[in-house]
């Protein structure tokens, strides 16, 4: 066990209640139990059976720690788990005790449960995942109109609105978490195989009892066959949470960028420091990269994990439990954070026009080109740009004084151009074109869906 | 570059051929070459510049060594390129020489003729996926009645068919290429931004000349912005190639593992030695899983390349390229490696069958367990399979025999059961349904696609 | 929290104590607790603050989980446990309470405290580290002379001997160990800088506190500066561990291989199915290749976190501990597994000689060409090689008895190699000398190491 | 093969030349060359073999397309290499053809040969590393009275000096070279074990060969044993290179970051444009960060490599070629360009104390409560800090002079430490003790190495 010291800005309140103890071992003993009312109601063990065991499957009866040492022998926490539940249906109806797990393999219990707890998870996740996205569409929304210093590689270029980067982060975010639904829509779903994945052990009845504990968890039927050893739906569903925390790390890096004392262009509010009274650090930002940093090492191991031998893996299957939880609790953590550092961003569009016009419309330097070119030629219409911006930086005039007393470029610049060359707005382009098709792009969020194992 | 010697195995002949030097400096130029003809035909650019662009923009005539050398000093290999295509049309045409890359940044050329390379080399693997499936299918309907041992945690386990398992290899590579096949849908996509992704040195005309290029390049029209820093699109294209080795790799492992002297149940053909001229070598598992192993770090790096900052990234923008086309590759190599192995497996039913009758039947004494347990209680019937495993083992005699031999069991044990304990077929449970149902999961492989790119 | 559950075959009872909630939130309250002594045996803060903050850092009184929630706001740990614990100093000791956490920031305790807790997990892998090397020192010598085929690309190759093979894994081991034993020395260290790293706020009695904290918890002075955003040496220490696994996995590879059924040649004892009465699982491997597939995602992490902004690190930072807290454990798992796995070893030595006897000579092929080729050159000695391996096949004899059949051979080979053609320990080449080599290449492990934090 | 335009950021010259088809080739060649000479030497072989081999080894005569075309089938290089040159001789020494490759194996080739290449590669890298080194001790002492803000979380704190930063930078290189140096020295050793690791087909002549062998080429002499699937000494140099590279990008991240416009502290010179005359880029700076985020992908890879099945793996061998390529030329690429980033780097000092007062004296505000905290007690410091800190906010004056104008904290706070408040100077600390440890603690560089191979 990792200490919830260790783990505690990389999970939520809510997450790291469904992949505690208590909920992973209650998960495994729900699977249990309805595997013994499907098989009751089909007839496959004695009918109070089903019964019996659920009332014996609770987990507060069971002794985790024990359980996890054993589980070290044999590779697996079912053997002990079973053993432990047999013990307690024993006590009360010792027929039922016998029919325990009757015809499933450790990995069938295992994998099943680890379906309903993602399913939970992503539920959770959800539920942020569609404030963040409303919270951005408002803040795009709401800047559709502030201008700002576009950057690339860290530099100024040409303007852009902050309603524009909004609506980009947003399709982001909205793009990247519709691909985590799909791949849970696929990846959560009910395993029963048996000892090789044929069902033998349950003659006939295999498909009707896979069925039937579908049925009784809510889940997805799995309609096509046993998955013990083709993990591609889940290594595609980690893979889709990477992308939901890379995307989130964008924006998170953005933040902590605009942040920066010297930017001041936006800033989360919160985030003290143990030895600094003026300090306000990017918390939410922080933990939103510390999850994008880790999700795609844990992407590569579920990828690397594919390579499964036969009918049940060795190692490969081991190492999955960890990874998954991590990897959901991680991305969880960042929705969560970004969630509220959008809800509470103070935006500063006074600070975003002073530092464009810090740069003394060097980042107009483009548009004099585009209009100079044609005339003068591009090489000589680059030249005399490079000497204007020189002159402005030694003279500190702004680049649109310098230009319109260079007669060479005066001359060919229209007066309009002319007169609006220091103004931002006048050099946006497609900007607010392009910042609606990004948010028509994207469908508006649901309501946050329930677990599918509840639908 | 790394030498073809190095990456030998990790490639094609298609796929070499895409990513080599001449192919990818003709994609560049090509974009150029679209662009200005776009930007002609809209009266953005005189109007005989598209064509006399186009007639310069041949990749033979670049010095890919220089381009190489002076694309280092401003860490993107168009700077250089746009001055050796501009000198070149200077030469025939200097006003035209004065609009190349017209509006463009680097990064619209780089990631817009990354999207051409993309798109051929999907189009290839395709064609690989295809071959494979059809050949995955084929091979398991032959073999739905062969049976073989399961094998779990490498040990034997109850019978299934090798039907079932080329099933499930069959399902494992159509779903994971479908994965990618969607993916190149999204990521295959022109990019046109301008200097900060507002088109703005285009004026009110950005939107039109985007939607002319992508025309004028067959690609898919980019209808929402462009996506500079947005690379969710490219992440998820890769982690899906990363799916797709996985699952490929689980087949060689699996193959390469029935291929073992002492197993000896299908075997590739090829694969000499230098040094060994008994030895026939699993090359093509070996390839496949190489590629296996490298693709969890490749997508690991464009999966942390997804914090990209502002409007134009640093260093994460530029570790792309290399990446990408190392994955596509692999994943590729992968898939020929793979066509091949399963074109030509030698599959050896009766040596199957041998080993099942090894184990002495002890693979069945599940079944045995699940007859005799709801009349002996489990733990009882558990108890005398283990002394009749026990037995079997020091005396060689099957399990079928002893446990006929053991009055507590052979009493509990129906007659039909008695007599087929030895019997394989009679212990499938689902495995025909199962396989069914797998082949019934994916749909046929269509005939390769063509690429997006010429659609 | 990530459920011990999940998290049972990832981590030992020595380190899942070390890593719990408890034992990381005392190794925190011990660092203020040494700093607060430090200062008060220099004169920093009041002579008995040190002694009432002792008093008061104590895990018991702490209440974990709130600590871990309000975490989240300032994205560290140290700030909710330096409140709680001035709340806890100020009802003995106002004054004192004034001091807690004197000059330094969050950083400065949240590295020593891990300095410390990794000193112990490394303690207590190196016991494992140790028996393992001695178990496999034993099982070298055991078997020196023991033949068995040689495998590559998983076909047979010209005999081994187990011993060569075993003593392949022990200098695997024993490098990788004290790779990690080396990474530790340079990673365990004091960390105190304060908030920029310039110990300012301690005015010039900083390197003086500084020492005296590290000789207060018996850590390594760090004689050189903060490392606040240096964390080469935490990524070399990770690194060495999952090179600890890789070679840990190979050996776990190895035997679950050679314990295949269908090979028999050695295998662990225990690891039971809850399915299946005869399965004897490769448990103790499973969980080696299972720390061996995490390993490397892990690495990967604290490497790419190696880019850490300016003084301190925004998100980088951040994921640090849940990587390393579940490395270590990882490895330990790794660990203990083989040690128990190499310890309890059953090796079959006639299973053995029979699987090399049942390729009926075809591995000596290339002895037979090494002799020929002199005589008939190269391109006639292998292609009667390859007809004789032919009719080898066909007839069911051995290589020995058609090589002595082909006068075209059996003229060319002496007769002493006629004679040992089937001798497997004929051709063992310098299989001893290169097994002493190995032996002698790795020091004799020392008893395990105190935790540096001890010495 | 890659073309060298997509890999044109992530190499350099020298190192694309040392893994350019003619060079690999050759490599391959001399090892197979060296082999030959070592074996007439010691009578292994005919007496001339081994210079009419010499002879013959030359790349210019092959056909790399065709080799690499070749060995796709066999899963290894060396096949159809050995072919090839097998067939040079034949025209020229028929005898000598027959002996070409004589007792080797594959795998011995290419590991002997890859050891060289990695030998030249680190031999070439270590030269920038040693500039870089010698660049960043200067600029070090340049700038120990340079102060500047100390930047946490990217958020202002307390000052620092420019010359401390450039030594942790120093420090950060030298410890991480050191580490590749020393992975160097073990990682570069000769290769020869035959088919099995034995030597047995050169029956009790191996060793001796195995040592010669080494004298030919100037390699280390292996002294323990073969290495076929022992390569822990080679993902320990790869995860090296990893840690320069990530230190590297901790460099390249910080000087990015002072880039910015807003920030202006330091520049590297040179990165234009395609669209914008006016931008300076951080392309050094972004080369770096492409190799550092590419690096962690690699080395999880070789990590992930480790588990070799056997005497010689399936697939994970076949995976290390490209990537110790990329790994190294990435690494010197990264080498390279902050070679050149430092070498050129323009600093501002004077823009460093504007944003140093541009905060108003906010970052001392820890100073003030590490004075007042004994007087007033820490809450109560803190507390009327916050009040200073809030109306120097609102009224545009520095902290100083509020904190002079309270007089509950002007009359606790002495006048040395009131008179300097505004002084960055006089909260350095142990800066400059902390800069001269941190470049003592690194040694000189050398001159750099000679390759291994040629000492």
């Amino acid at each position: 066990m990792t200490s919830s010291i260790i783990n505690a800005l990389a999970t939520t309140e809510a997450l790291s209640g469904i992949f505690s103890d208590g909920s992973v071992v209650q998960a495994l003993l729900d699977v249990e139990a309805a595997l013994a009312r499907a098989q009751s109601a089909l007839g496959v063990i004695p009918p109070g059976a089903g019964a019996a065991i659920t009332r014996a499957a609770v987990a507060d009866a069971i002794d985790v720690h024990a359980i996890a040492r054993d589980a070290r022998s044999s590779a697996t926490i079912v053997v002990p788990l079973v053993a432990a539940l047999t013990a307690r249906v024993e006590v009360v109806d010792p027929e039922a005790a016998g029919v325990v797990h009757w015809g499933a393999t450790s990995q069938d219990i295992a994998d099943t449960a680890m379906s309903l707890l993602i399913d939970r998870a992503c539920a959770a996740m959800a539920r942020d995942a569609a404030a963040l996205a409303a919270s951005l569409r408002d803040l795009s929304d709401r800047h559709a109109d502030t201008v700002m210093v576009g950057r690339t590689l860290l530099q100024p270029a040409p303007p852009i609105t902050f309603g524009l980067k909004a609506a980009g982060w947003l399709a982001g975010v909205r793009r990247s978490w519709s691909r985590v639904e799909q791949a849970r829509g696929e990846a959560v779903r009910v395993q029963l195989g048996g000892a090789s994945g044929t069902l033998a052990a349950l003659g006939d009845r295999g498909p009707d009892v896979a069925a039937a504990l579908a049925r009784e968890l809510g889940l997805a039927p799995g309609d096509d066959a046993p998955w013990h050893t083709s993990r591609d739906r889940l290594a595609a569903l980690i893979a889709a949470c990477a992308i939901v925390a890379g995307m989130l790390g964008k924006i998170a890096r953005d933040v902590s960028l605009l942040m920066q004392f010297e930017v001041g262009e936006a800033r989360e509010v919160g985030g003290g420091s143990s030895a600094m009274p003026h300090k306000q650090n990017p918390s939410g930002c922080a933990r939103t990269l510390a999850a994008a940093a880790r999700l795609p090492g844990l992407a590569a191991t579920m990828l690397a994990g594919l390579v499964q031998e036969h009918e049940r893996a060795v190692g490969a299957l081991q190492a999955e439990w960890p990874v998954i939880a991590e990897a959901l609790q991680a991305t969880g953590a960042a929705l969560e954070a970004m969630r509220d550092v959008i809800d509470g961003l103070a935006v500063d569009p006074a600070r975003m026009r002073a530092n464009l016009d810090a740069t003394r419309g060097a980042i107009f330097a483009e548009r004099v080109v585009m209009i100079a070119a044609p005339v003068l030629g591009r090489s000589v219409a680059h030249q005399l740009l490079k000497e204007a911006l020189a002159r402005a930086q030694a003279s500190g005039q702004s680049l649109a004084d310098i230009v319109r007393a260079i007669p060479e470029l005066s001359r060919v610049v229209d007066a309009e151009a002319l007169r609006t060359l220091d103004d931002p707005r006048a050099y946006l382009g497609a900007a607010e074109t392009l910042r609606r098709r990004l948010l028509a792009s994207v469908d508006e969020p649901d309501a946050a869906d329930p677990p599918i194992a509840r639908r």
